[in-house]
C-alpha cells in the first residue's frame, strides 16, 4: 500500500494538503497514454484521432453513500464504477479520470486515501488512469468525478431505438437494491447482496461488445431499470415493455423479499446502484453473449411491464 | 434568455430535475467539435491527434464563494475562469468543460439558472463547451469543473525553469484580493476592485502566446503570487526572487491599501483569484507582449523578494 506519511489517526487538517496531494499522487498510476499526471495545472494525455466520450458525476454523502455502510475503499470503487459505467454505456472505454474531493477538516486522512485506493483499483480494473484532481474542505464529504474515453466505433446513444426491436440487459440487476434495503433495515446480511451494493460488478465489457454488435440504444442503470429504460423510450421516441418472466430471481434476492415482505421483482425493477446496462437491438438474433432479452420495444410512448402500466417504483429522482 | 420554465420564486425541489436539466442544456451552446452534448450518458467528442490538457476544480459556497458577495451570474465566470486558466496556464485553450452542481434543495432555480448562464458566457469568451453536467441535492452549494482543452505545441509545465532565466508576470494581479479585502470589511468600493474579485479577467491568450515564445515553465496564480512562485521554484528545483519595483502599482489598490492601512503590494505578491499567469524565459529579450518582467530564476531553493524572505502571507492554504 505503500507508506503512509500520516499517524493513523490524523485528519485531513493534520495531514496537510500538500501532505495529501503527495499522498494521492503516490496511489495514482499512470498509463503510458498519460504524458503528465497529477502536479501541475493540468494533467496531459496522449489521444489519438477519433470518438472521446467524457461524463461526469457528483456523489454526496448521506445522500449516495454513509460512511457506516461501506468502506472508504468501497465508496472509492463505487465513486469509480458509477463514472466507468457511464462511458460503458456509451459503447466506450475510459481510460482517464479525474477526482475533486471535498471533505470536513476532520475527516480522517487514512478514510481519504482508503477512498483513494479503492478507487484507483477500479479504474485499473479497466485500464484506466486518475490523471488529476483537486482536495478542498467542505461541510460533508463531496466526490466529484469525471471520466473521459474513447470508442473504437459510433457511440451508442439513447435514441436509436426503433419499434420492433428487443430490449436487452446485460449485468447482474437488483442486488445492490437487495443490499441497500438490507442495510436500510439495519441488518447486514446475506452478505453477498450488500457487497453487491458497496462494490458493484459493472459489466464493463458488455458496452463495446453490445456496440459492436449493433445495438441500436444503450443506457446505464444508476437510477432504476424501469426509470432508464423509460429514458430510452422517451429519447428514441418509443414504447417499451418489459417482460417479468424474463428475469430468473437470484436466491438471495428472493430470500431478502420473503424476509421484508417484498416482492423481489421490485429489487429487480427499480433498482439501480449495479450499473447493469440495458441496450435495445434490431433482433432477438443479434443479441450477443453477456447480454439477454428482457423486453420489446413498440410505436408509442412510456414503459409498461407485461404490457400494464406498473405502480411500483421505477428509480429515484435527485430533487 | 430563453424562456424560464419556472416561476420566479421556484426552488429547485420545485423545478425538478428533469426540468432543470432541461433548462441548463438549453443554455449550454455547443461548439463543432461536439458531435453529442449533454444529455445522454456522455458527450461525444471529436477531437485530433496531439496532446489533451484536463485540468478539475471544486468550488465550495462559502468557501470560494459567498452567495451575498457575487451575484450567480459572477459566480459562474469565476467557476469557469479558474479551470479556463490551468488549461491557459499550460499553454493551451480549453474546448469543453463538464459541471457539477450540488446545492441545497431550497436554492432559486433562478440562482442554478443565472450561475449557467455566467459560466456558459465565460465559456465562450474562449471558444468553449459545456458539454455535460450532473446535478444533486447537497447541504451546501458545491460546484465541480472539469475542463478539456488542446494544446499546438508542448505543454508548459511547472518543472522547466532554470537559474539565469527571468520571471514574468502577464495579467492584471493583485485587484481581487483588493477586492475581496474591501468586501471583508463590509464595503462596496472601489468597484472596479469588486468587480476584479467578482468577475476575474484571466489573460486568456497569454498562455499560448507565452508557450511560443519559449516559456520554459508556466503556472496559473489561484492562489498567491508567492504561493505559485514557491510552487514553480519547487518543481523546478530552483530559487525565484520577486522585485518590488517591478509593480506599477494601480491607483484604485493605492486607495484601499491607505483606507484600510494595509500595503497595497499584500494584494500584489498574497492575492490570487485575479488568474494572472506567471511563467520564466531564457532571457528578457524572449519576454512577449503583454507579459512583463517581475523577476528572476537562480540556482538554490525557495523564493525571496528583493533578496530577503517575505514575511507577509504569500497565499492560501486548503486545509
Amino acid at each position: 500500500m505503500g507508506g503512509m506519511a500520516f499517524s493513523p489517526d490524523a485528519t485531513l487538517a493534520d495531514a496537510g494538503e500538500f501532505g495529501l496531494i503527495k499522498a494521492f499522487t503516490a496511489i495514482f498510476e499512470q498509463g503510458e497514454h498519460v504524458l503528465l499526471g497529477p502536479g501541475d495545472d493540468a494533467a496531459v494525455l496522449r489521444i489519438r484521432n477519433g470518438h472521446v466520450v467524457v461524463s461526469t458525476d457528483l456523489m454526496v454523502e448521506g445522500r449516495h453513500f454513509r460512511r457506516d455502510w461501506a468502506t472508504a475503499e468501497d465508496v472509492g470503487h463505487r465513486a469509480a464504477a458509477q463514472n466507468l459505467s457511464d462511458i460503458n454505456a456509451m459503447g466506450g472505454t475510459a481510460h482517464s479520470l479525474t477526482i475533486g474531493l471535498g471533505a470536513p477538516a476532520d475527516l480522517p486522512a487514512a478514510w481519504a486515501l482508503d477512498f483513494a485506493r479503492g478507487f484507483a483499483a477500479e479504474c485499473a480494473s479497466v485500464g484506466a488512469s486518475v490523471v488529476g484532481g483537486d482536495l478542498t474542505r467542505a461541510d460533508q464529504v463531496v466526490i466529484a468525478v469525471t471520466a473521459i474515453g474513447a470508442c473504437t466505433q459510433a457511440p451508442v446513444l439513447r435514441s436509436g431505438a426503433s419499434a420492433g426491436e428487443v430490449l436487452a440487459l446485460a449485468g447482474r440487476q437488483g442486488w445492490a437494491a437487495g443490499g441497500l434495503a438490507v442495510l436500510g433495515r439495519g441488518f447486514r446480511s446475506p452478505r453477498v447482496l450488500v457487497e453487491a451494493y458497496r462494490r458493484p460488478e459493472p459489466p464493463y465489457a458488455a458496452g463495446r461488445i453490445a456496440a459492436e454488435a449493433g445495438a441500436t440504444a444503450m443506457i446505464d442503470i444508476s437510477d432504476g431499470l424501469l426509470a432508464e429504460a423509460a429514458h430510452l423510450a422517451q429519447e428514441s421516441d418509443v414504447a417499451i415493455d418489459v417482460r417479468r418472466t424474463a428475469f430468473d430471481l437470484a436466491e438471495p434476492l428472493v430470500a431478502v423479499g420473503a424476509a421484508l415482505g417484498i416482492d423481489p421483482l421490485t429489487f429487480v425493477l427499480g433498482g439501480g446502484d449495479d450499473h447493469a446496462l440495458l441496450a435495445t437491438f434490431p433482433d432477438k438474433a443479434d443479441v450477443p453473449e453477456g447480454w439477454q432479452v428482457i423486453g420489446s420495444v413498440a410505436e408509442g410512448a412510456g414503459i409498461t411491464v407485461d404490457g400494464d402500466a406498473y405502480e411500483g417504483a421505477t428509480g429515484w429522482t435527485h430533487f
